[in-house]
């Protein structure tokens, strides 16, 4: 049995409940409450919000992405990958009620795999449910994609460990109950062996947001991304997350299940462009007729509909190997949608807003925050180009030099070869 | 049962042999009988050819896109990919070898279903084992793409059809044992109702090759596109394919079975690709290391894989539609492939050549002539700019204008929906 | 003389003068008063901004796009490029400052040209000096780029004119002080010579402003695009400017001069790109090394550099044209870089964000708005897919077809050419 | 005097008389006598081309690159780009009927400023009439681009220098009278410095054409590209061109005057691109109308001529550089149009070809060959990322790093600069 490409029809029920639900009770949310996904609930939005959440665990789909033991839904990456792109429509809404808010179920993973009792009754169960945020504060001002510039320190003080450093897009930090901090522990080995992970709550002494930088267009209660100073903060010799040493393999851990859902919620973004270009295509008049009568009306259309199809199944194939072989073996698959989301996103938008004109870039619909939010997409899980440069290398891995001057295609070759098969029948 | 994207193991074993079949003893062929697939097979070349077809139906891979009554195998879109993306490695050779020779075999669909049993008698099995060849002579030199402008008559006199006219783009004329002619029988009506397809043997009389044009680039002996002058040619009643004025129809159960062939193939075409701009990037000095050092470099085999990757899976999930629905529900998809098939192939043309250096434009590698085959697939079937506008009224069927002056995801209209469903609710 | 493309040196010392007061004082205002420029000078931003644009006055550079008379400089086009290309690097504060704002200037060579003695002394002086704003009230909701589905009608009843009807992306409407509002006079007739322009104080009765849009990101007291709703708009018949039915040729006068001004002005805006991708590829260290290091990073800054190298000097060439020739001589040439504008800004932002990683899309770096400002380069002359159908249609005038099946390049034709000339001389 | 894109009108005479005798007497040459121009002149060609040669030395635009004592016109690189334009709308031949064919004429430069008289006596003259040709022989198998890799060694024997080693793309090597070879005479430098350039009589012992490949779809008479073997060929001690150690120096001053001719033929490449586009789009029957009618044609029509545009310009604007202040201060201007002229060439190609269906695939247009020649030129003269690499390192020699954490466009920085300024008037 194989290659299919259906979905089984109780599943598919409960896509179709949760597509209606995500864009009848959820997609308002966006205008209602904008850019409050990480501000503690107040009892107003409590009352809009919890509810939304209990329908969403009535249906069984909350915390799709997470095991039955964090009270996931143990769903494999596939069937993830078709509710994302019902949520992908949606704004960080969605996240919050079907509890897939990053940062924080990522937090809650590392939190479930290396915390302490104390440390997981605390946070744990809040976390999940949405009550409190977390911080993952990893990335330097001074270089931010190479963690090998790094240099915030961590030194152990008696039975503490005692953290200096500068840290920046440190996202939600204004809102989080606790960071998860990265440090250099052992500054003579490379960095990839010399640096831990820390659990450190937010009201430790010596924490300090020196600046908070707002993404442009945000509004102003959106909890933003800090520039955070550590100076001297103390932690007790438990707040180590993992072993000494292995804080990328802490973060790896928690950045694994995450490592394509960009790319399959950039399918419901991408969705909802084709849905609204398509709208205006045939709503808008010119004379005679309408938008949709032009050729390069039709033309961004076919275009936005042909990149999604392919970025689409690209996806859902992708999550069934890191679903029946795991991540490490899905390793081009992740690097290539990474790579592919960004594109597909601003494409898809750029097309769409120009068929909407001045008013496509209002405040007034989505599509100038979404054009922004597609060259997030570039940036947010490393850039485009460090991508580019490590899918190169696996990809080499798989092939070897050719011998001699000439590529192995030479059509010189080709033909000795010919003549070594079928020299004794030629004229 | 679902979401599957495995291949079963013993269809697999098949697949491994063909690979392997098809890199040693059918590649080399390209070299050693340059343009030569539609030129009947000479003793030299029967006794390399006809051992390779017997050992292709000897592994039940002969026609695979065939009906087991036409000679074929029976499979459905699926597998029939999986075999086409390494057919698509080698060059015509590889379908000679396979039985699976445009335009002959789709030639052979309309015999089979359309031809009196004299007609199957003389032409069927002959074409079917690649024994005679046919021609497809429907386009018209004053306006290819379109059959609106056509002017071919075939008219009734007694019992017969006289056909006058002028096509153009008749390929393989030149070594054809028999024509299937598109023409005009009825000019009051539509083109689409009033066209019919006729079989007229090569050497009916007013039959004259007026010009016969060669790609650039290919051998003096390939068999051409010709321009061919219809005067007076009489032909029987029964000559007629189908019912008259349904032209159109027999022309698209020709087409049919073949729509994404070219896209299957083209993703054994890339991936060659790919393999020779690995193994170039490997190979090639600099000073220090080799071309793979290079991000210039490796962002080519980065996006050439990416590319590859997601058309890849769009051509399966597109062939799975065209098996379990039919070509119908299909349509979208395919449009869409005949859309991004060119663009692929022309673009990782271009990254290979540019790591080859001048080397990549010379007749000893098959890049060159690759970058020119990348072209033809944006005209071969339609130019793509059609396809473009073909899907998007399809893709327009399903959306409705809409009321008002503003789009539907306008804040206030958010705002407005979300009052209504919550307003009791907000402070 | 012929082909020179030095500046001369008097001119020179201007420019330099202007790119020093610039940067260093004019720059500082975006971040001072963002979005501030269309509202009242307050005595505290009076205290700054009025003997800056008083220096600009002394150094005789004040209102450089307009005559003598209406207290401008009276260079030619290829002078304001010059200049224009200066301002562009800072944002619209630099217009305030220098007294080029749109779409006040334009409003005003309308009323210097087609206004009465009254009209012009009420409005004209404080206009070209900043005083007051103004709005051009054309576009209609439910067709944005098309005048032929306009509605708005203005009727005579006795000696006055009375407009009715919905005009939407009236920008600054909510500071102006007076209107130019376009209405069909004449329904009867078509779009382009039946409607007419007037002016209309904002305080007359029937003036509704139902919405006003902001673009995504712009801060709060910007001044915003209108929707406007007129009813029973009464003014006397002297608010006709210009002729009845000649509204279209009022609204082309005030946008002839303007015509290049964006394209000017992306100069200024892609070496501030340059510039700030340049001083991050040096500053920001990866390990081993700067940015600048990398291929991909050496790739963004030469197609930066090599794009904007060949802009400039159409925009230069084009100015050339207008003002030796006039604007109509350089239609094709303003078409082209109208179109050429927004990707040639959009693509630049990309690579300048790209290479600031998340900071350059928060609020604290100008590129996120930059980014949404290229796209508005594409829409607020028109959506570039006008410009080049405009553009096409301009072109093909100066060709005709060809007689016969083929092209005149084709190889027979050349070869007959060849025969005729040559033939006697043949072997 | 400034800013002038102007011809004066003498000049401009020529250019029409230049412009109408290339489009009538020399592009037929091209279908007469395809790729022969590297073929000594029979008697036939003789009779044909002399006298055109002739009527160009009349009009005095014979050899319009070289200096007068070599028998051109001193023209400078302005005017020089003004007539290639001219020549780029024709092949080869127009290059050998105004004496400018390389790498003959570079190779005459070369044997002008650092040869012996015998040498002259014996080459130059025959060199630039076109009596003779000749090869430079320069790139080495195993990396072509990069001279780092080189090995061929030429070493001192007595009065002799012998020359061992293989060299690669050996243009027109198989009709060269001479060559000029670059060999290693110190390999214990770097190679910048210890690399020697020698004149070598085709007839030495010791040279071998080991393989001559040709581009793809040249005609067999084309000269082709040679793979050459040098073993042990020996040459006297003057047949060092210029000092010990100068090769690449040598290799410079014959490059220098041809660094931007590619770019200026590319001009009338590119509108003879746009002028069969038009005819075509005029000429192509759909129902109802021509291909001229469709918004996709109108954009490949006004997307071609907004690309050359802007890279004319720039092309122009280079060749003033070199003119006024030479070479070395237009190095970032020539590099950008090595960089853009690929790109530009190849999507005019892929436009044109897609308007003429199929048949632009042929061998009866020059769309199919132009569509390989577009891929040359990102290579011919190294490829275009090399080029890119080393615009980027110009470029960044401009600008210094920033001191601190933030860009200097921070929004921190530009307030503080404001704070600065204008704190007292602020209130």
């Amino acid at each position: 049995m194989a290659w299919d490409f259906s979905t089984d029809p109780e599943f598919q029920r409960k896509l179709d409940w949760a597509e209606v639900f995500v864009e009848e009770k959820v997609v308002p949310l966006e205008a209602l409450f904008p850019d409050l996904e990480f501000q503690p609930l107040t009892p107003e939005r409590r009352r809009i919000v919890d509810p939304l959440k209990q329908e969403v665990r009535d249906h069984g789909l909350w915390a799709p992405h997470l095991d039955p033991e964090l009270g996931g839904q143990g769903f494999g990456a596939v069937k993830l990958t078709l509710i994302n792109e019902i949520l992908g429509r949606a704004g960080t809404w969605a996240s919050v009620v079907f509890g897939t808010m990053a940062p924080d179920t990522g937090n809650a993973e590392i939190l479930a795999r290396f915390g302490t009792p104390e440390q997981k009754d605390r946070y744990l169960e809040p976390l999940l449910s949405g009550e409190i945020f977390s911080c993952f504060s990893m990335t330097e001002p001074q270089g931010g994609a190479d963690p090998r510039v790094f240099t915030t320190r961590a030194v152990r003080a008696g039975d503490e460990w005692v953290i200096n450093g500068l840290k920046y897009f440190s996202s939600n930090v204004s809102t989080a109950s606790f960071l998860i901090v990265m440090a250099l522990t052992d500054p003579d080995v490379p960095v990839q062996k010399g640096t831990s992970m820390f659990l450190v709550p937010r009201e430790t002494e010596g924490i300090v947001i020196e600046e908070n930088h707002q993404i442009y267009g945000h509004a102003p209660g959106a909890a933003g991304h800090g520039l955070v100073r550590y100076t001297d903060v103390r932690v007790p010799l438990d707040a180590m997350l993992g072993d000494p040493g292995n804080g990328f393999g802490v973060a790896q851990s928690r950045l694994a299940g995450g490592r394509i859902h960009h790319a399959m919620r950039a399918i419901g973004y991408c969705r909802r462009l084709l849905d609204m270009a398509a709208e205006r295509a045939l709503s808008r008049k010119t004379a005679p007729g309408v938008l949709a009568d032009k050729q390069f009306v039709q033309g961004f259309l076919a275009d936005s509909y042909t990149e999604l199809l392919q970025f689409r199944m690209a996806v859902l194939y992708t999550a069934w190997i890191i679903e029946t072989q795991g991540g490490d073996a899905a390793r081009k698959e992740i690097a290539a949608l990474k790579i592919a989301t960004p594109k597909l996103v601003t494409d898809a938008v750029h097309r769409t807003i120009q068929l909407h004109g001045g008013l496509g870039l209002t405040a007034e619909l989505p599509l100038a925050r979404m054009w922004t939010s597609g060259m997030t997409l570039g940036l947010a899980d490393g850039p485009t180009e460090v991508h580019k440069v490590n899918l190169a290398k696996a990809l080499l891995r798989d092939y070897k030099a050719v011998e001699g001057l000439w590529p192995s295609e030479m059509r010189s070759n080709r033909l000795a070869e010919a003549h070594a098969l079928y020299g004794d029948l030629l004229d």
